[in-house]
């Protein structure tokens, strides 16, 4: 075996050419999705007025192991893809670990993240069914970008709503999108019923993906040939983002490697899930036993201090319900919190495998995440994201482990995006003004209060 | 021969192990540096106080036509490169065109740009030698990310001069430097003799790289164990960058092909000078017969309306003279002009090559410049620097001419960064408030005006 380069690329030939889906290794399956007016679970076609066709069926079909990429989606990935496993050496080296560190790096795209591979998936299903439109949110702005760059390729026009404070921390992004030919609203806004409820009761609102994600949907179900996405969280999406893990993991068998530990952000979990797909198959299916551990911020901790119960994806109670880590689909994070991995729930199929213990989940302040960013920008020359940089703490942490211990791990974790577009984040660590807030039980309470009451499942 | 793909990255093996001198090839030399106080052509010795020695030695060499590329280098080197070479399969596309088109993408590194390939050389000779710290200016912020980046993972104290509208223009930029550490001061500043007295004359300058030059280097030579290090114009850059050329002509070779033109951005040369060398050693030496264009802003047009004189380098009139294409060294560019491209000279490599006729020029308005810049990234899905688009503007309007002849030429550019931190300019494209101001003969008369007298050679 010749050394380990710092950055193998897989051939355009060895690229994955089917999606993985995790659910069909699942031994059990996530509780299903409710419609919220009858409490039973949702159909295909109850989400019809919301979701694409295909999307809607790939979002319900938790049988099907492995699902061709459309060549039109393959070619796309084609432009930017593969993105590179590196080997962090001087990294290592810095921690004086005997960890080897592999991370692989999603950033190298112009949305900055792993986004852009469900964005052009969902474009495409929806360029496929003829529609006029799409809407979504954002919240750090990843996602808006990813979408707008699809939807440019496709010619689709875009709505977004974006997260009024990070709409206002990050002027950039808004060109960025628009650059792209998206329209951009600020949300909450007066375009939605739902938006000016909320800012009628709450005028200084800064905003929420949940309520974000309440406006997209209402304008995508109230404009004729508009369909609504979405870039986390879903089924649909961890399944597209499970070219993330397959890529990963071919990389890996070339390099005659296998993660200990896997490790990713975790925000809604689209990134997480995508990483780690095949390597939690082998996990279920007992070729391995990895650690999984998902990094979220300790100011929105739906994992690590939220209930896994039936919750609306949404703030404005007009989506289906699931059963998911939530912390209510009324909590808020603070203003404070910079980036994103700002959502009130979690991915379902994640939360199902945390709470059956296929998975650990820790929390961490941002001027911890700041610090192992800036570290690790200095060693590997990367400027990460800072939803990214919840990944990177993990994965010092457990090499500074492995150094107490002498224990050489080999280490996985997801680099999802660049940080080009957080610098005042940056700065306000720089300047020492950056601010850890973590709630209290008290203010996490009104959230739970808040649960939906579903009679015989949920009271 | 399999279908070209989208994307060509070498492996580490196939890496150059050493960087091309195109000097060693010319039939005619650059006219020698002078000394601006003995009219003498500059030895090693002369530049000492000024530039690190191993790097006043690569200055000077005009004979050695490869040297060694330094292990650690190398390494650091293997963090981000090799730059993958790609096939802008969309972009031919949505021209129509019968040519084929490739560039070489040097954006994916925290820098942005291709500035790092000399960056990180220069920190490493500065480390050998055991300097205590370097100064250097930056226009657009591009060298000076790379710098920092590079001084960062040395451990070597710096500090960047940015001149005063790009600061102003992209406070990001200066977080960005900040996180790896180096101080940044607008220039002109109080600092600095030069820069009080240019404040004086001009209170309202928004600065330009040859005053940033000016205040870099009075820095460097007034603090003990400081040198002054440059991103662009020198010889010694030129040299480092011929990364760029020799891994694109590996890359070429292995799909079969060669360049019938080869296109670049202009401003002080480095990534042009990077990107022909290779080639044109092949033109110097009779093997091939490539067309090369260089694109430069209409703004600050120095091989199209320059005039090829001895002149300073910087504004202050504290450096060498070289023999270049100049609007004079007072030349300030319009701060309107978006991005670098902003210097008043050209490195006299290029320079001479030009006025020998083996390399044509062309210049270009902004809004022109933005057009290709938002048309290629929706075609390709890379956010261009506005700088690197001047080069794609020069490669669209070649691959339109074959579409009128019918010619299926091979076109190879250089796309040297990403515009993550132009948005600013984006926007101004976008709300249509963007100014293509171009100087007029008599505006340009002042700078040729000022062009140094030197008895004997320029009365």
């Amino acid at each position: 075996m010749a050394k380990v380069p710092h950055r193998l690329y897989l051939t355009e030939e060895q690229m994955p050419k089917q999606w993985y889906n995790l659910r069909a290794d699942m031994k059990e399956q996530p509780d299903p999705i409710l419609n919220p007016a009858t409490f039973q679970p949702v159909t295909e076609e109850d989400l019809y007025p919301v979701f694409c066709e295909k999307l809607a069926h790939q979002e319900l079909d938790g049988e099907t192991r492995y699902i061709d990429i459309p060549e039109e989606i393959q070619d796309f990935y084609k432009m930017y893809r593969p993105s590179p496993l590196i080997r962090a050496y001087n990294l290592e080296k810095a921690l004086d670990t005997p960890a080897k560190i592999y991370y692989k790096f999603e950033g190298n795209n112009t949305s900055g993240s792993h986004k852009l591979n469900s964005a052009i998936a969902q474009a495409y299903y929806a360029k496929e069914q003829g529609l006029k439109g799409l809407t979504t949110e954002t919240g750090a702005g990843q996602w808006g970008t990813a979408l707008a760059e699809a939807c440019s390729y496709y010619h689709i026009p875009l709505t977004v709503y974006m997260v009024k404070c990070s709409y206002e921390q990050k002027p950039f992004r808004k060109s960025v999108i628009e650059t792209f030919d998206a329209s951009i609203i600020p949300s909450p806004s007066d375009t939605t019923n739902v938006g000016r409820a909320i800012l009628k009761e709450h005028p200084d609102t800064t905003g929420s993906l949940g309520c974000a994600i309440s406006e997209a949907v209402e304008k995508a179900v109230s404009t004729p040939g508009y369909k609504y996405v979405l870039g986390s969280v879903l089924n649909q999406v961890l399944l597209h983002q499970s070219i993330i893990g397959l890529e990963s993991k071919i990389a890996m068998e070339m390099l005659d490697e296998y993660p200990d530990v896997v490790i990713g952000c975790a925000g809604g979990g689209s990134n997480l899930g995508g990483l780690i797909a095949p390597f939690m198959q082998d996990k279920l299916l007992g070729r391995a036993n990895t650690r999984f551990i998902a990094v979220e911020p300790a100011s929105c901790p739906s994992l690590t201090r939220g209930r896994y119960a039936y919750d609306f994806c949404d703030t404005g109670r007009v989506t289906p319900m699931a059963r998911m880590y939530t912390l209510g689909c009324d909590f808020i994070p603070s203003a404070n919190h910079a980036g994103g991995l700002r959502y009130h729930g979690m991915s379902p199929i994640l939360s199902k495998l945390y709470h059956d213990g296929y998975m650990d989940a820790i929390s961490v302040e941002q001027t911890k995440v700041f610090e192992a960013a800036t570290f690790f920008a200095k060693q590997e020359t990367i400027l990460p994201a800072p939803e990214s940089a919840h990944a990177i703490y993990g994965a010092m942490e457990e090499a500074k482990k492995c150094k107490e211990t002498g224990e050489a791990k080999t280490i996985l974790f997801g680099l999802t995006g660049t940080g080009y577009f957080d610098m005042m984040a940056y700065s306000a660590y720089l300047n020492k003004s950056m601010n850890d807030y973590i709630p209290t039980d008290e203010e996490l309470e009104p959230g739970f209060a808040g649960l939906p009451k579903i009679p015989g499942i949920q009271e």
